[in-house]
């Protein structure tokens, strides 16, 4: 039904987003060839296995060369470094786009290094599972999910309507959004509560044993949800931490408020103040539910 | 197949927890009557449309009159005017137990008011969901769930055992364990974790309008389970942290430094010390998986 998109589809990292994508242009057949480029042969591989890609590479530049779509699906710190290499081997009216967390540290990396006639459509999946490399992907992952693209002023429209029609081939639900925009929501929907979950794990790590074998061992109820985020990719976090810094640090700086006078609220035993908190952020979820957001993927679906 | 475990079971208190239980007693028929006692009409006609009770009343003193068992499902903050009106109607040999998520101030609250030949069994489930009320109770809640009992010392026996064997009815796990150490775990496990997500939550509440708004309509991954977590009941909630004031600060301060230096990590750049973090936290993963706590309560199978 869906027509072919593109002709050859390079994806440069093949982990759990990368597979994911790479597995919806296989089930609907919107491209003619998929190359997959990742660092090692045990990835590799995987997608060999998997049967995610027709070539497959370690050279970011022979991945890229005569391809007509670039997806770049590796962590924020590599994309610079990406970037270089890509750049004098894109064929002219191919695009280049992205999955990252950060747009504007990932707009930055990339941006420069692309020749003219080259256009660059960085995107967002908010979508994810605490599990990394191609075993983890599932052509399910983005469905009724959100993709954010945030494409520079300028960019051709023709390049943004085919990008969207990959993601909504993908079930994703498309809009574009300013980068320092996406930077600033996104440092409060996912990297704050993603800090707060690794520092809470790490605190039980660092308890005295007796109890830490019973915090693991009576973990339902909060703490697990918390070590599911905090399972998490550890390079691509410590990345989007560092990229996004000035908004996650702005976005803590105002929690550590927050939690102080909470913190004050629990010592003078001020139920009022905790009380009327708590409504309000049930209120919080009810927006949630009602914006659709409250299912997380399945992965059983496939 | 099982046998009747007492005559006349009295619920203090209807919601999620209790009416589960009640669920579970009418399922496999471990009591001759139930009796509903709660504080709003409404509450009680959930109960009655329920088929959960076989009697209901408003009075504390008649509902427990006679009663084999009183089990007392309310907020920690009742604890002690409850005990208070049992108390003078209790029957020599009934079980008092409650299910209250912080032990120390549960006995404290309850001990003092029960008469010589009553038996008391503080109880917690390691149980819930964000939902409230008796409409949002089901069978399978504590099925593969720890119930950790902290009875005090010199607790008859045989009030132990059919107090595990409810439980065990319940599917639960059911261990014994200090009460002191108990509010230590469950501060770090279940007591901070809601703190951090109430927090959290409200800090996003009080964003700026645009912000806010694209905080909730792009609130997959990480804020979303936040806010689960967040929307669990209030006035239980505010009881639970003064309660257990002492041990939730304690462990509030250790996250606070542990916080704090990641902040530290994250201004300066510090990537090694962020992914050494990452990588820790994702190991403790292991340990919870390993530990079959990772399902969430499923109301579906019901």
């Amino acid at each position: 039904m869906t027509k072919i998109l593109f002709n050859r589809v390079a994806f440069i990292g093949m982990g759990l987003i990368g597979s994911s994508i790479a597995r919806v242009i296989r089930r609907d057949n919107l491209a003619n060839t998929i190359i997959a480029c990742a660092r090692t042969d045990k990835t590799l591989e995987s997608v060999v296995r998997l049967n995610l890609a027709d070539e497959t590479t370690k050279d970011i530049a022979s991945a890229a060369l005569d391809a007509d779509l670039v997806m770049i699906c590796t962590p924020l710190s590599t994309y610079s470094s990406i970037a270089q290499a890509l750049g004098p081997v894109l064929k002219a009216g191919s695009i280049v786009s992205d999955v990252g967390s950060v747009k504007v540290s990932a707009i930055n990396a990339i941006k420069p290094h692309l020749p003219e006639g080259v256009h660059f459509v960085p995107g967002h999946p908010i979508a994810g599972t605490e599990n990394s490399g191609p075993d983890a992907g599932f052509e399910s992952l983005f469905e009724d999910r959100w993709l954010l693209l945030t494409p520079p002023e300028g960019t051709d429209r023709k390049a943004i309507d085919q990008i969207c029609r990959l993601w909504e081939a993908a079930g994703s639900k498309v809009n574009c959004i300013d980068p320092e925009h996406h930077d600033q929501v996104l440092a409060i929907t996912s990297h704050l509560p993603h800090l707060i979950a690794f520092t809470i794990v790490g605190t039980a790590t660092d308890l005295e044993d007796d109890i830490k074998s019973e915090v693991i061992k009576y973990s339902a109820s909060g703490f697990r949800d918390f070590t599911r985020i905090a399972a998490s990719d550890p390079v691509m976090w410590r990345d989007i931490f560092i990229s996004n810094r000035e908004a996650v640090l702005e976005m803590l700086g105002r929690l550590s408020e927050d939690l102080a006078s909470l913190q004050r609220a629990i010592r003078v035993g001020d139920g009022d103040k905790l009380e009327s908190l708590f409504r309000r952020t049930r209120e919080i979820r009810r927006g949630v539910v009602e914006a659709g957001q409250h299912i997380p993927p399945n992965p059983g679906k496939n």
